[in-house]
């Protein structure tokens, strides 16, 4: 079943799609379908030969924290696109991208006010406004939804509202876990804001209890006053429950110096490897630069950067050439919203092009297990399980609707078909978000796997699974 | 296709678990099979909620190391044993083992001899001759393959054969792997002995290049002299063979006092939950407790172990009560030859019991994929697969034909139906028989969803798959 938001440009996308599969292959010099076999086996040798998914992912985390709009950005940006010219890639360039600049600032402490004083570990949640430079001191209230807020309602005047429900551990669906819990984290804000409240606390959105508070973005809702958000560590969270429990009264001393500041211009990394026979059909592969700033964001993101940079380079090394465009886009600003994937859908270089398949690599950099594909269509996603055989030698154990994600959200609106690798995500909020997001969590060859899966479905794709012959 | 190693004991049991599968659920007290979809769902949410398998892991690798023989290998028995008595296992007891004793000793030294002396990381292989105690001085011969030695023949004698085969890292399969790169550890001391060399030096088994070394057992031959035989890391053969091409006449000094002592008795550790109807059929769980010296056996086999333990806990605090035994062994001595799991074989107590269901946890702890089941028997394997939809909830990918393992091998003989739950094993030879082989490898959420898995498999079998009337 179709979603509802595909156009009439998506459908027709589709039915090349489908087209394509009776096609007969083109008088081309690229190898037949035959030897899709030996390009993949060939991809697979030299990619788990080399590992160098993870010598750029290096080259990438060495920047160290790169939260848009800050310097450390603009450096990956040069890196990826040195990295780029260095592989050969052609068209290399950046394109712009106005982004926001938010500043973490130098403090963030959170102290429960008592007989004896408890520090707890926090971080402010990105976007978040600061508290005054002597910081709030407030009565902390803990709920655990919504919905206890709602009951609550204007008893949380001027206190500190405390969102306190655990990701489910039970689900082996940790991102679903993360979905289940995320609303306090980006919604939380302005949700006790409604109610007076005079900052939130949120617990971080990890499985592990220790003493890392997990960042991640604030969003405040138009027309409600705007209060500090921060993140409070599993650990803490735990230890302020049971105070709250003994003392419903303590009160919170809260600081923090975050800030934002003027929007800045930043850019997407592009390269490619020019199609053969449809240059300007487009397989798109990407991730994201930026990251969050309390680690060098190895998982997220530079593991999806890594693995697309890698991803084109396994193509080259092959010797393959692809019928169509094969892309590798480093966005920028996904944290705070996906202004990178935006700019890059309605960039003045899109004019012409097609964009017939996207794969974001947004799931850090873990051990591949299965591909999602073809969005909501169950065509495109029949299509890419034809090609199955291809994928079980390098261990995808299931191709299952879906794909897509925040950086390619536009392209998938405009039609373009949806894919991403899934991973092993039993350890991944473990980092997420948090200091614990280096390079040293991630494994060279788990990495390159995912480089190598990612390789194959471009390059399968650019050869065999879509045509659009009136572009041409 | 049934293996020509099945006996007619094999056949009958077959028979019996295809029977089960047609049978009516008898008048008892335990949930019907329409319930063990709700006895998995329970089992998960207290697995995943607790990660008790951690726990058990963090005592038994408290040990330290557990060398078969060794005072801690002694301990670990004695822990083993604690854990089952508070978890409340019925019947538990230790069963005796006579096993071999080998000392690693103080010395592992490898220099090479040159303007300047470079020193290698090695260590001895389990079970291999000592050096004079002044050492082994002799030049090196490099060789791939036995093919390799048998051309030099006799032109190795008084020389250290230095096996230098890595392991195919262009395969997925890492075991398989493994798999065609261990004869040269295994079998290397004696087929380069019978051209008269002096002693062995083999790569370490692994895919990472580092300065770590990986033991792992040697097999003499008899009628064949025995020679000292060591691992030395990947990094310093790596070393060694660059020096070997600058000056193919280099001399090494090699130096080891491992010693072989007097045989010791030592135990398996059993305990069980007694079945409610057939409580002389057996469903059996297991891992060993014996490991490497080098780190803590925390992979190999602490995790195999835990889960053995965990899956009983599971069973029990979901309040389930199996039709059939399910029985937990933490055998001795798997990684010297499997003397634990001849005796448990043919133990006294095994008189009147029927094991009609072994599997054996010896892959780590990590992600769990998939299941192997059924040994050759398709059949059996199918039985497994019509429970597949219980199993994809908790991760399972696939059901694959296989399963077994050193432990189990004599009841897979006898005709008891082997399964294995299979693991993420990209990473599992980075820590195999190494060092690096210590808790802190090991995620307890990776581990618990084995013992989750492992529970599942055992109670479903112990309620459905099997029946053996003229037993009762």
């Amino acid at each position: 079943m179709l979603p509802p938001s595909l156009s009439g440009r998506a459908l027709r996308a589709l039915a090349v799609l489908l087209a394509a599969a009776a096609m007969p292959v083109g008088a081309s010099s690229d190898p037949p379908a035959r030897d899709l076999r030996a390009a993949v086996d060939r991809m697979r040798e030299i990619g788990l030969q080399e590992e160098k998914a993870f010598e750029f992912l290096e080259r990438i985390t060495a920047v160290g924290p790169r939260l848009t709009g800050s310097p450390q950005a603009d450096r990956a940006v040069e890196v990826g696109r040195r990295i780029m010219e260095e592989l050969g890639f052609d068209n290399v360039r950046t394109e712009p991208v106005t982004v926001g600049r938010w500043v973490r600032g130098k403090a963030a402490e959170a102290s429960v006010l008592g007989p004896s004083v408890v520090s707890l570990a926090i971080c402010a949640l990105g976007g978040s406004v600061p508290t005054p430079a002597e910081g709030i001191v407030a009565p902390v209230v803990e709920v655990r939804s919504f919905e206890d807020l709602a009951r609550l309602g204007p008893a949380v005047k001027g206190r500190i509202v405390f969102y306190n429900r655990p990701m489910d551990r039970t689900l082996l669906d940790t991102f679903g876990a993360y979905g289940r819990a995320a609303d306090q984290r980006v919604r939380g804000a302005s949700e006790a804001s409604r109610f007076g409240a005079a900052a939130v606390l949120v617990r971080s959105l990890t499985l592990r209890m220790n003493d890392h508070p997990h960042t991640g973005l604030v969003q405040y809702e138009d027309g409600v006053p705007r209060i500090p958000a921060a993140a409070v560590s599993t650990a803490g969270a735990e230890r302020l429950s049971g105070l709250l429990r003994r003392d419903p009264g303590l009160r919170l001393r809260l600081r923090m110096d975050c800030r934002t500041e003027a929007p800045v211009v930043s850019a997407n990394v592009v390269g490619e490897i020019t199609g053969s026979e449809f240059p300007k059909e487009i397989v798109l592969v990407g991730g994201h630069l930026d990251s969050w700033d309390l680690g060098t964001g190895a998982h997220d993101n530079g593991a999806g950067c890594a693995v697309s940079l890698e991803a084109l380079r396994l193509i080259k090394a092959a010797g393959l050439r692809p019928r169509r465009t094969i892309r590798a886009v480093l966005f920028m600003d996904e944290e705070f919203g996906g202004t990178g994937g935006r700019a890059y859908a309605r960039a003045p270089q899109r004019e012409g092009e097609r964009h017939i398949f996207a794969a974001e690599s947004d799931r850090g950099g873990f051990l591949p297990i299965g591909l999602a594909a073809g969005g909501g269509s169950r065509e495109a996603t029949e299509r890419i399980r034809s090609f199955e055989h291809l994928f079980r030698p390098l261990g995808i154990l299931f191709i299952s609707p879906g794909g897509g994600g925040v950086d390619i959200a536009p392209l998938v609106e405009q039609g373009t078909v949806p894919a991403a690798v899934i991973l092993n995500a039993q350890t991944y909020f473990d980092v997420h978000h948090s200091a614990l997001d280096v390079l040293d969590r991630v494994h060279p060859r788990e990495l390159e796997l995912q480089a190598v899966i990612l390789a194959a479905l471009a390059y399968i794709v650019a050869q065999e699974a879509f045509s659009k012959p009136d572009l041409i």
